[in-house]
């Protein structure tokens, strides 16, 4: 552990106490929720390790642990959409983030090129159980903010099936 | 796999199709995002099997697997604060999910007794770094909506050190 974190000694500490006492789990990795600090939207969640955080902190831009290439991984170096930190907060047993950005650019914060990742809902119900067909999802978001081809090129795919 | 989940086919059909094919992780779980549906702040972050969320989508109350109690948490069940389902959406890979909430009661979703799990901030900055001292956090919310004791009584906290 580095100096900017402390250690993790009770449970009032890390609940109710001011020391930044991270819980990274055993990969090394704590998850972190990423909203739009003017819409509230949730745009991604992804993961940071200890260096990803600390680069955060110290750039107040969104430094994020890339799980698909196994390295630190500065959002918006290669797309441009850089997502700005406007308040980074952290949950009461402390083993998750929530970082409130502004994005750079068309604001969009998807590899596939829509403004959320989460453009897609699930429909909920009974009726939707009983059926016992496969649940069709719903386009949340119609229109791509940007062409992925012409943002990325040909750098591989992250999702992993 | 259960009738109601497709297999995870092509990166084409996970990202851009409208099957609900979610990736569980090796531990048989998902990582689910939970947001207040009215002012959109983030609530918790939870985690859910796939019986949780085939509950959750049957009755449209928030249903997560409880990694501390290893089962099937019905949220709100010893609270109170049942949280109403009012819009379920999945991310571009289907590995995360976001779940917009209503809350019952006091509208609280902490344990502690806070309305949000995320109730610090953590500084950011050069300077915060560069000091080299133990990072201190800030309380965003001031005051519980309600008392964990009178709650929850003698039952275990979940927080893990």
């Amino acid at each position: 552990m580095n100096l900017l974190f402390s250690d993790r000694i009770s449970i009032e500490q890390v609940e109710e106490g001011l020391e930044l006492a991270p819980k990274f789990d055993c990969n090394g990795l704590i998850p972190v929720v990423t909203t739009d600090a003017h819409t509230g939207e949730v745009l991604m969640q992804g993961y940071m390790n200890q260096d990803a955080l600390v680069k955060t902190i110290e750039t107040g831009e969104a430094h994020y642990y890339s799980r698909s290439r196994q390295q630190l991984w500065h959002k918006g170096q290669s797309s441009g959409l850089v997502q700005k930190v406007k308040q980074l907060l952290i949950d009461d047993d402390q083993d998750c983030i929530w970082m409130r950005v502004e994005v750079a650019g068309s604001g969009a914060s998807c590899h596939v090129g829509y403004r959320s990742c989460f453009y897609r809902s699930i429909p909920v119900g009974k009726d939707v159980i009983s059926s016992e067909q496969p649940l069709r999802l719903t386009f949340t978001e119609t229109e791509k903010t940007f062409d992925p081809k012409t943002v990325y090129g040909d750098a591989p795919n992250p999702t992993q099936l």
